[in-house]
C-alpha cells in the first residue's frame, strides 16, 4: 500500500480506488446519450464538464484512503459529510500514544480572525515547543497511570489534548474529493490540514485521474 | 461486463466494485483497534456487525451498476438518496423507443392499499397488454413525428408513457444497497422492481460479497 | 396557505418555514464566537458568507412546500438529493388526471444539445398540442377503465405519459434550495421547471430573507 | 429559550421547531393520498408508521438544538452526518476555558470492549478527579500565557484535552433525530451522550411530539 508521511507522525496510505479519468467520461456519456458527438476528446469533456459544474460524472470515481492524523485535524477533516468513514475507537482500544509538535510556532494574524501570520521568535518557538511536549507527555503519563488501575479506556482519555493522532478509513468519490481539497488546500485552512490536502491531491489524485487533475489546476 | 436480463427489454450490468469481505472486516478493526482477537473469524465478525447494526463497515465496499428499466421503476429506485446517478438524458438524446408491457396482470388487493393480489382473467390480460401495446406505439410514433419536424426532444418526449425504458450508472455503498434491497426484495415492493432487487442479491452480491449475503439472509 | 399557480394545472404552496435571515448571522456568529464584532452589519455579513461559500450557516434555514408538476419535472427535481420528500403514491391511490400540455412548443437548438430555442409554426404548435391532448384522455381512458375491471393500481398507471401531474412535500435547507434555483433558475434548464424555480425565488424567498436574496442576486 | 443543564458546564437548548405530530400524519396522507381512510386515527396511523419503518413522513419535522459538550462527546455526536451544523471555532475565536470533570469514575467492562462497568474505590475516584483538575488547568494555562505572546488561536489550542466544552447549533429532522437517540440513547453508549440523548428524548421530543415519542417508545 502506497504511504505518504505528513507531519511528525501522520501519514495517508491509499487503500482502494475505483474508476479512472475513463469513468468520467462514459458517465457523462449515458447522460449525453450519443449526442455529443462533438465532444469526444476526453480531455476537453472532462474540462467542459467541470467548468459548468456538471459534478454527478465525478461522482463515479471512489477511492479509499487511510489517514493518520491530530485529533483538531479530525475534527476539521470529518465535518465533510460526504464520505464513509470507520475511525479507530479509543472507547475499544487504548490509544497509541503518537501525539502532534509543530515544528514552526505562528503568530496570530490581525487581518484574518481565523488565520495566522508569520513565526514567533525563536525562543518562543523552542519554549511553545518544549510545554506542548510536557502537556503530552503528562497527560498521557496519567493515560496509563490509569488504566493500570482499572479504570475504563472511554474514561482514561478524556485527558488527552487534541493534538494526539487518530486513524480513519476514509472513502469519498471524486467530486466530493475534489471539493474538500479546493476548500482544504487554500489559504484559509489550517497549515496543518493543508499538508494532508497538498499530499493527496498531488501524490494521489494526479497520478490516479491525470485529466480531471489538469481541470482542477485550470480552473 | 457480466449482464443479467430483467423484464422485457431490461438489464442489470455490474460496472465495477471495490472491496470484498474483508474490506468490512478491515473497516471494523480499524475502530475496534486491536481489541478484537475472540471475535476474530471474519464469519462471526460480520454476522456480529450486521446483527447490531454496525453499519459503516458495510460502507467500505462499493459498486457500480447500469441499469436499464421502465421510467416507473426508476422513480422508485432513485427515491433512495445515498447513491451516485448519471441518468440517460431524453433532453439530450433521443429516447430508444424501448417500452415495458408486463406479462401477467394484477388485480388490486383488498387488503392492502398499496399492492397487488392475484391475476385478472385471461381475457382481460390480453386485452390490456394489446392496450398497453397501443398507447405505447401511439405515443411513440408522435414522438418521432414531431421529432422529425424539429420540435425539441425535451418537449417530444412529454407524452411518452411511464413504461418506457430509461437507463442509469449507479453506484453505491454496500451498506445503503442492502437497505436498498431490503425495502425493495421485500412482498410489499411493486413485483416489477423486486425482479431487479432479487437479480442484484442473487447474481451480484452473493458471488461478491458471500459472508455478508449469508449474514443479510440469516437476520 | 400561499398558493402559487404555475403552468397549467400546478402550483408551489408554502407550508412551513424555520428561521430567517437572523437565523444565517446567528448561525455565523456561533462559529465565529466574539471574533466578528467588525462584521457586524448583517446585511454585510450574510453578503459576505455568500460570496465566500461559507454555506453552513445557510443550514441554518428550513423551508417546507407542497409542489405540483408533471411527472418529466418531478424527475428533475427529486434528483436533488439533500430533500426530504413525501410524493402522492399511483399505488396507494388512484391518480387524480390531471395532465400538462404547453402553451407554445419549441423547436430544437442546433447550438445546444439539451435546449429548446425558437417556437414551431403556429400550425405545428396547433397540431401537436392536440396531440399531446388525445394521447393523454386516450391513457387516461384506458387507466380508468382497468381500474374499474379491478387491475391493480400500480399497474393501471404504467400507461400513463410523464407530463401527468404529480405531488409531494418537499422540505430543504436554504443553502441547498439556493444550490437548486441557481441549477434550475438557469438557461441551460427545462423552461417548465424554470417557471416553477423563479416563483420560487420572487414570492417565497425573497419576502421570506430578503438579505439573503440580495445576495444571491448581486453574486 | 428553553434550556436543560447536562454534565458539569454543558446544556441543551432548544432554539427553534418546525412541524409536530400532525406534519407526520399530513406527510404520510400526501404518499397515501385518499386512500388511507380506515387508517384516521393519528396516533394509529403514527404507530403504523414507526413500526413498519416508514420513515420519509418523520422527515416532515425539523428541530434546531444549541449544544454544549466536551470534544469527546462532539467527536462522537457529529459521526452523525444527516444534520446541519455551525460549530464554535478555535481559530476565530478564543476557547471559553470550560472543561469536563466526570463525578463518578467507571472501570473497565471485561464483557464488553467498549464499555465501563461499576466504579473504581472512593480514593481511585478522588485522586483522579484531582489529576483531570490538574492537566486540565496546566493546559488552560499554557493556552492563555502562549494568546497572550502573539500566537496564534488555531496553533494554541491544539493543547487542550478533549474534555474541554464546545459549542454547536445541530439541526436535524426528526426521523434522524430519532435514529441518533435510539443510537446514543442505549446501554452500549457512553454514560455522558447518554445523558445528552435522555434529556433530549425527554424533555424536548416528549413535548414536541408526544403520539411520534409513544410509538419510539412502544417499539
Amino acid at each position: 500500500m502506497e504511504e505518504y508521511k505528513v507531519l511528525d507522525c501522520g501519514f495517508v496510505r491509499l487503500v482502494d480506488k475505483m474508476g479512472d479519468d475513463s469513468s468520467i467520461v462514459q458517465g457523462a456519456r449515458v447522460s449525453y446519450g450519443t449526442g455529443t458527438k462533438t465532444l469526444n476528446k476526453d480531455k476537453g469533456l472532462i474540462e467542459y464538464l467541470w467548468k459548468n459544474k456538471h459534478t454527478s460524472p465525478f461522482e463515479m470515481c471512489e477511492i479509499k484512503l487511510h489517514i493518520k492524523c491530530p485529533i483538531f485535524i479530525a475534527r476539521q477533516w470529518l465535518r465533510h459529510r460526504t464520505a464513509n468513514v470507520n475511525e479507530y475507537s479509543g472507547r475499544y482500544s487504548v490509544m497509541k500514544g503518537d501525539y502532534y509538535v509543530p515544528d514552526k510556532i505562528c503568530t496570530q494574524s490581525t487581518l484574518n480572525k481565523q488565520a495566522s501570520a508569520g513565526y514567533v521568535s525563536r525562543e518562543t518557538e523552542e519554549r511553545m515547543r518544549s510545554d506542548i511536549l510536557k502537556v503530552s507527555e503528562y497527560a498521557l503519563g496519567l493515560y496509563h497511570e490509569y488504566l493500570a488501575q482499572g479504570v475504563s479506556r472511554e474514561t482514561c482519555r478524556i485527558l488527552l489534548p487534541i493534538n494526539f493522532y487518530t486513524e480513519f478509513y476514509w472513502k469519498i468519490d471524486l467530486h466530493n474529493l475534489l471539493h474538500f481539497l479546493k476548500l482544504r488546500n487554500h489559504d484559509h485552512a489550517q497549515s496543518e490540514i493543508r499538508s494532508y490536502a497538498e499530499i493527496i491531491l498531488e501524490k494521489i489524485v494526479k497520478p490516479w485521474v491525470p485529466l480531471c487533475y489538469g481541470a482542477f489546476k485550470k480552473y
